[in-house]
């Protein structure tokens, strides 16, 4: 197996990824110190994936805060609030994100809470300074924990998936659910992995994913990385090699889970899910605790992101379309719980009727 | 409406075709008097489309044997057969390429038959130049009859298939069935075309259709030309389209028609015609008769071209994947004669069961 990938991560007080915009030509990791540029750099698509996203947010806003130079508390919850207002603003569909900001929020919360009351809560302004070096520190540590855990938890969730995969399986899966849209390791790919792993001898087949080609660029990388035999195919061939019986299983990631199992993610999933169905073949879904909203009830709450024409109509430098043709870009799309045949979470394998399984789960 | 697109044609002892590779960026026209120069086109995808390829080869026939240097008709024969082999090796999918084929020699046969038997067979060589060059000429006039008539039938088919489409309706095409895939007008898009100058107020989302992009390129560009609304969208959209309700109707073309109504296009339609069958959305196939194959019973049948890994892999120069990812690139698939609701002819529309209608329509 090839070195492990790290997709985002804390060192030496800045936050380092990789640039996932140049692969799979060019491994370029880039080192800031800037949050700005962490928020930059989930918007434009740099660090991607749901569990990167946030990973890097968490990460992102233990960095905005470690550099500032609040000198009260106030001043430093306000900051802490703005960072985190930036991060919540990238990009709308993943609930990782929010979900990363909210678990930042609350440490927040928890370590100044004796603070907040108490005779220490206003005035002493002198004794702030290491105060606030506490806070920091707890939310750096906090940051750093959230992207150890979400390698762990995917190596948890591909320890259950890949009992779903059965020896000689070519497995389909779409955009990218790998090492790079997670802190490492992955949830889709997770399940590819651990299968792999176990022994089992598998075949990927990779769904380009137009139009940022998450999968023909980095899911392929990571495959050739893995030496896990994969063929890459366009989108528009999925439906014929399964009409062909040429995939037995098809494993994909999640931006967000509706309590009902509706779920979003890269556009193109419901289209495969909807052939899978018609082909008879098993549609997972892998994803962390982190991914389900327990304050989204169906799929018609999930905000959809647009994105810009160019996307579509341009393609790494190249000109694709006449310049000036309307272009619709939805970057996600749901799809709806009954073309799910099983998602597969850190806490084991889920099964329908997920009215009633996911709500159990989140209270567990 | 903009000016009448020519994809292919017969002017001053040449053959003139836009480059298709080129579109939307460049248009640039070919002028060729070396029939290998039009073959290499067809198997290059310079020229491409069911239709047009079968009046390429026809004139590519015709270029070949104007330019032959025999003297007596054996000869000729010898070259015309010759050249007939290279059209029908460039491509092994479409019908109409095959038709054309046949149909130049049944015009070559018929024009020598007096010759084949009768006292003039044997010997009367030096009789032969003017014989020769009316065989030239009938072979000449064949072939931009056969241009002629492919611009005749898109329209004829074109006003059975806008009694289809009704006032308002949002048409999803994949690929391109338009001006550029026949002499001129379309098939798909010569319904699209019809709808139009009948004044019915229409929307058309264009596949992109990877990997070569003919929707992106060439039907965008179409549609632009013709300023008929349209909207771009990548592959993989389509059926969060259907979900969403914004598709009405569905137009495509086809490469080649089995008895039974299973039709091979571009790779992409199957997977479209299923997603359409569970949305309830009407999906049809609009093709002249010459793309129906009397000869092939079922989908099974027809032979499924697999194109060159680089098609996916690169994108008009850019790099989509890593180097030596595996790729497998079928470039049509079939869909099943159960998912198509009516062909739109130029004999007028087919209704199932197609195992009747269209034998009945071939004999007529």
């Amino acid at each position: 197996m090839a070195t492990f990938i790290r997709t985002v991560y804390w060192e030496d007080d800045a936050v380092v990824f990789i640039d996932q915009r140049l692969l799979p030509d060019q491994e370029r990791y880039v080192t800031t110190r800037d949050y700005r540029e962490v928020a930059a750099a989930i918007k434009a698509l740099a660090i991607r994936g749901a569990p990167a996203i946030g990973v890097a947010a968490a990460l992102g806003i233990a960095l905005g805060v470690a550099n500032s130079r609040a000198v009260a508390l106030a001043g430093l919850r306000r900051e802490f609030d703005d960072i985190c207002r930036t991060f919540a603003m990238t990009r709308p569909t993943a609930r990782n994100l929010f979900w990363a900001v909210e678990r930042m929020e609350r440490c927040f919360r928890l370590i100044t809470a004796p603070l907040q009351s108490g005779p220490a809560a206003g005035g002493i302004r002198t004794a702030f300074p290491p105060f606030l070096a506490r806070v920091k520190k707890a939310l750096i540590d906090e940051a750093k924990l959230i992207g150890a855990e979400d390698i762990r938890i995917n190596k948890q969730l591909g320890t259950y998936g890949q009992t779903l995969i059965d020896d000689g399986d070519h497995i389909l899966t779409h955009c990218n659910a790998g090492a790079l849209a997670t802190a490492g390791y992955g949830t889709a790919l997770g399940v590819v992995r651990a299968a792999a792993e176990a022994g089992k001898k598998i075949h990927v087949y990779v769904d380009e994913t137009r139009p940022v080609l998450q999968g023909a660029r980095l899911t392929a990388w990571e495959m050739m990385r893995e030496e896990i035999p994969a063929t890459l195919i366009t989108d528009n061939m999925a439906g014929f090699l399964m009409k062909q019986g040429r995939i037995q299983k098809i494993v994909v990631g999640a931006d967000r889970i509706a309590v009902n199992g509706d779920t979003a993610n890269k556009i193109g999933t419901y289209s495969v899910a909807v052939l899978a169905k018609v082909h008879k073949i098993p549609f997972y879904v892998a994803a962390p605790l982190s991914t389900f909203d327990g304050a989204v009830k169906t799929g018609k709450d999930i905000p959809i992101e647009e994105r810009s024409p160019e996307e579509v109509t341009c393609c790494r430098g190249a000109i694709l379309a006449p310049r000036d043709i309307d272009v619709y870009n939805p970057a996600f799309d749901v799809t709806p719980g009954r073309l799910i045949a099983a998602f597969v979470t850190e806490k084991g394998l889920l099964y329908p009727p997920f009215r009633k399984t996911i709500p159990a789960l989140l209270r567990s």
